[in-house]
């Protein structure tokens, strides 16, 4: 039997369930490891619950911000904290466009009113932003001031990206998409692969995530830490041990790995080997 | 934040990665256990891709023969084998018709097609038959036989509800599937319900599914021990191992429960607490 031809949807679905089953991700929920508020389940409900939004982002039914914003409405309902907006930045325009090409030309026209709506959805999440240094979202002044700056959703992700490695990718064409993608390629099929490519893409820069929640230090320690495990140095189940005991999850990095599993899983990677 | 209202559809597709996720449920794929060819994304993908037939059902487009054979389509492209044909026997009459009143009103007025269409899905999937005993859908004179003898697919459950606890449910009003669901509302919310409910039904009936793969006394042993676990006589996890190495997996058992996790979402059940 061969695979039927699933729709765009359907590959940022299933992108997201192999992204959490996958095991051992360093700190992250896997299907071994929950946090105590924020558990695999709730992972694998967001993937479901998301559809309707995926859906008309692949209709293409209106602009990434709102889309994004209908994402984490249609998937806030849990009691999980935030589990896939980082994903959500990433999968809307890759869905919309595609590939990403496609997912560039979204990224590069969107409007203020996409800027608003992706401030909306912020707001409802419960991911941290620095102080001092954001717009802070839980701060109505924001909304005038995106206003007043006339800020597209484009410029909100340049105005993010030297703190955020998932704002990075709107901004960047996708780079660590497209490597977190080759890598899995590189990996052959199956779940393994994954684990190779979110190592690989740990190894290679340190987690905005887990900088705003730890600070820089821990963040570049982890990152050589992930070098340490891929030259052989280090013992990866012991590394996952010690970023769970110490709550280091690194998030930008898995939620770009799950935009990188759905380019692969278009390209033709095997998931299922 | 309160969960949006799911559709029928989406609420059947959390009741299957509910019912996976849980753990543990002796000798079934679960978080920490998968069989060397039928794995935890094997069961994932097929909650994923079963959608397009789930909403069919939701919407009432055809008879639920019909809508077991696009189910199987949708999700036979994976190499895990059969995951979920026992499952969508009980979930597509469930979401066309809400609840169990209106499964069994679709159960009691199918035809001759539908006893047809479901032949075909059987035969697309790698279910065992009791050789001799049931009609083997992978003859092609099953079907002749089917036609002449002008079987709905009512009568088809009738003839197999002897030897199915599946089918079972279809003749005597979806009797384990509330069994299932008052078992977990009595347990309380979260995933521990769903191992509770689990025990509950494995320690009621032999599993059919072990029946056709290892005789009858294994099955009834196998009951024996559920009861031994929940009277705390025997420990949980030894089990699930024991049952694990013997291959021994109660496969009709953990199809029941999906339907009862549907049925009990649909009553206010909260998987997440």
């Amino acid at each position: 039997m061969s695979m039927r031809t699933i729709t765009r949807a359907e590959r940022a679905q299933l992108a997201m369930v192999l992204e959490v089953s996958a095991y051992p991700k360093p700190g992250n929920v896997d299907r071994c490891h929950d946090y105590e508020t924020t558990r695999l389940e709730h992972f694998l409900a967001s993937a479901i619950l998301a559809r309707p939004a995926l859906e008309a982002a692949e209709r293409g039914d209106t602009g990434p911000g709102f889309l994004i914003h209908q994402a984490v409405e249609c998937t806030g309902g849990h009691r999980g904290g935030n589990t896939h907006f980082g994903a959500f930045i990433l999968l809307i325009p890759l869905v919309m466009g595609g590939d990403i090409k496609g997912a560039t030309k979204v990224a590069d026209s969107t409007t203020l009113e996409d800027a608003v709506e992706f401030y909306k959805a912020f707001a409802k999440t419960e991911v941290r932003v620095i102080p001092g240094h954001e717009l802070d979202v839980h701060d109505p002044a924001s909304l005038i001031e995106l206003r007043s700056r006339g800020m597209t959703l484009h410029d909100v992700m340049l105005y993010s990206a030297p703190r955020d490695l998932v704002a990075r990718e709107w901004i960047n064409g996708f780079q660590m998409t497209r490597r977190g993608a080759d890598l899995i390629h590189a990996a052959g099929c199956g779940r393994e692969a994954v684990v190779e490519a979110f190592l690989g893409l740990l190894a290679l820069e340190p987690d905005t995530f887990i900088i705003k929640k730890h600070g820089p230090d821990v963040a570049w320690k982890i990152m050589e830490k992930a070098r340490e495990v891929r030259e052989g140095l280090r013992d990866l189940q012991a590394f996952d041990q010690e970023c769970i005991e110490r709550g280091i999850n690194p998030g930008s990095i898995a939620d770009i790995i799950i935009a990188s599993i759905y380019l692969a899983l278009g390209e033709g990677w095997e998931w299922d080997c």
